[in-house]
């Protein structure tokens, strides 16, 4: 077992020839020190160390988030910061408003490309398109009708994108429970040579599409497929009744009956990574489903009832939440709505996850890890980072903490995909060689 | 003659299914025409329409330079955002500390990767290494010995990072005045097929490196190889005794010389882009150095001494500017630096640069002409695009006009490179179809 505790201590003990690498100002130590006891008590997985624009502080999250895209093609900072700019600090509707405006904008330029015949330009547009409806959607009530128009934007423009790539991202579906499961593959090449592949699965409120912009380019970059599918719970899929369930070996299978048929896919070389919740989904199926030969969390949730019951919507009362800014009760009732729940009733979801566990003694494949140093100060994730490592079937275990001072601190280390993607890679690297 | 003005108004007229485009509160309407009447009256180069962190406005530009490196690789978004809540906002000192501080992290990281056989670790942190020590060095004194030493980091982070790429960026001398001019090509594929080429050359303040963060990934991209090359006042080279001059003709030479025996670069397709002040040096040499194919400005300096006149260092009395914040002092001595003064003779740029003017009539290949809607109000700046369209000996002519309402509005658009790189790239391939 290696466990890598790459943090500030760790930097700051190497030579440093230029100058001291660390030196805060009393007033920033304080307030960095204020989130991190509060992290202690509250897993708030929407923190976040470092204000982008907005005092909303759930509004600054997904502003964060969608920041983090700008290295895989998801946004450009001149028109997010055009858009925070116009958008009402904490009104999810002129959040709303401003985000489609934008997609907008994004997909005629698109459009007049493609008429044009420039397809580079009407993919980067089109990409960029898709992540900015995605964005729209996050404030958005799910019973409100175009919750519904927006979500078959960010799909409609993905698809639309997916052709202009060389060679082209493939939209595939995965028959799943009387309805499908909606994915993405993108291989390195398409002439049949297997090769080491990335399945990526997402969290408790993500889209398929997210993922893309989660880590896409940079798996082709290293020479990876990419695949990618929504899983139920996630997505538009509790439209159709799917909610987030415990057995999720039963939608790995029913994945992996359909990817490991594409030509380019090594099955000795499959590695799946989940973040957010996905560190349940995806350690949980690993349990059962021993054709994943590697995985990734970030970070790995042993036990969704324990690690809920230290959220906010857990810790506080009805009327707490009642009175909680505007856009931090829609995106969380947003969320509560893929757990098979009416969408206010945020407290319910603690209960939701009740038997949401997997025995890490199962899981006999390699494992890495991540976890961000602004997350790993909760104590619960911490012991649940802890127990996951000291459980594990597997020899091969690697847990890494993503460092405060390169900006990576924060939930699956949004903020800097960069450096989460080398890690990685790297690690996948090592594990199976060229 | 194409002019082309994708402003606000154009987005605007079309028909717009989901939402109106434009709803601006009106106390940002204000803030916005405040900024618009001052630049109309007096061009700053370094005015910005969306705030990105800082309140010094000057700080808040370079901060927005560095963020637009992004989307090529220059930097990432969390080690942005946690370097910018460290600075001391307006503190030339602190900005130093700070950025050295997350170059020196980039590096180490870079060694390590390296030392693991890690590639492209090593090679994305090294760029990053390079672009942050470079952004140290913006607000540096000239005459402090570590700007010297600063320097060389971003030097040998770059040549570091040159060979780790695929093929292999290679770094070349082009012998000049006794000394040599530094550079940087990138072929698309190093096989002797010779392909279309951007030659890119930067501005008054601008390092050959700056210009790699500005558009080089998006020239691979596009089947583009990339040179870059320092020509005189540029990067370290006033430190030789090389200060910007008029008669840029006869660098373009020396470095044409060079590079067309790079068996990859076509001769028939060879483009030349010119950024800020680069407006003036690239067309400059083009009304004499024939064996340039297209060029590409952002934007047009048809008279150089009639641009500075409209500059705050021209307007303003010694007084008013011994009383400017330190961080935009510490800028703009640096820049003065380059024209051959002393650093503090900010007000003394305006008479050096008497006579740096061309001919529009002598240019006969195509010219495309890019600039921001926010540096467009400026009367002069807009004086000297009509005229430079107006007396072209070129028939193929383009003037783009790139939206506020697409954060593509400052200084060389350089806080949306993925829009500019797509206009550019867009023309290029109508005027060289394959």
């Amino acid at each position: 077992m290696k466990v890598i505790i790459i943090c500030t201590l760790f930097i700051s003990l190497i030579n440093t020839p230029l100058l001291p690498l660390l030196r805060i100002s009393a007033a920033e130590e304080r307030g960095l020190s204020q989130m991190k006891s509060a992290q202690k008590e509250v897993y708030d997985a929407h923190r976040s160390y470092t204000r982008f624009h907005f005092t909303d502080n759930e509004m600054d999250f997904a502003f964060q988030w969608l920041l983090g895209s700008i290295v895989n093609g998801g946004a450009e900072i001149g028109e997010a910061f055009y858009v925070a700019a116009h958008i009402e600090d904490g009104n999810p509707k002129s959040w709303q408003d401003e985000w489609e405006r934008m997609a907008l904008r994004k997909e005629l330029r698109a459009r007049r490309a493609l008429d044009a015949g420039h397809l580079i330009t009407a993919r980067q547009c089109l990409l960029k398109a898709s992540n900015y409806y995605r964005t729209a959607l996050v404030s958005r009530s799910v019973s409100d009708g175009k919750f519904n128009t927006i979500s078959k934007k960010v799909r409609s423009c993905m698809q639309a994108a997916a052709p202009l790539f060389s060679p082209a991202m493939i939209y595939f579906e995965v028959p799943f429970a009387g309805t499908v499961l909606p994915g993405y593959y993108r291989p390195v090449q398409q002439n049949g040579t297997a090769r080491k592949t990335l399945l990526m699965i997402g969290g408790g409120e993500t889209f398929v599409e997210d993922n893309i912009f989660y880590i896409e380019p940079q798996a082709i970059l290293r020479g990876y497929n990419f695949v990618t599918v929504d899983i139920p719970g996630q997505g538009m899929l509790p439209s159709e009744g799917l909610f987030f369930k415990k057995d999720t070996e039963i939608e790995m299978k029913a994945i992996l009956d359909v990817i490991l048929d594409f030509a380019e896919i090594d099955p000795e070389r499959l590695a799946v990574y989940g973040i957010s919740n996905g560190g349940y989904f995806v350690p949980r199926a690993a349990t059962l489903e021993k054709r994943i030969k590697a995985i990734v969390v970030s970070s790995a949730v042993v036990d969704n009832y324990l690690m809920f019951k230290e959220m906010p919507f857990s810790k506080e009362s009805q009327e707490q939440i009642d009175s909680w800014p505007a856009f931090k009760k829609a995106v969380t009732s947003g969320v509560t709505w893929r757990w098979g729940l009416e969408p206010e009733n945020i407290k319910g979801q603690t209960e939701q996850t009740r038997g949401f566990q997997f025995n890490p003694a199962l899981i006999t494949c390699p494992v890495l890890d991540l976890v961000g140093a602004g997350e790993y100060v909760n104590r619960e994730t911490e012991r649940q980072q802890q127990e996951f490592m000291a459980k594990l079937g597997s020899k091969n275990k690697t847990l890494i903490v993503t460092p405060e001072d390169e900006g990576a601190s924060s939930h699956c280390i949004g903020e800097n995909r960069s450096l989460m993607a080398e890690l990685v890679f790297d690690w996948l690297d090592e594990l199976w060689p060229e």
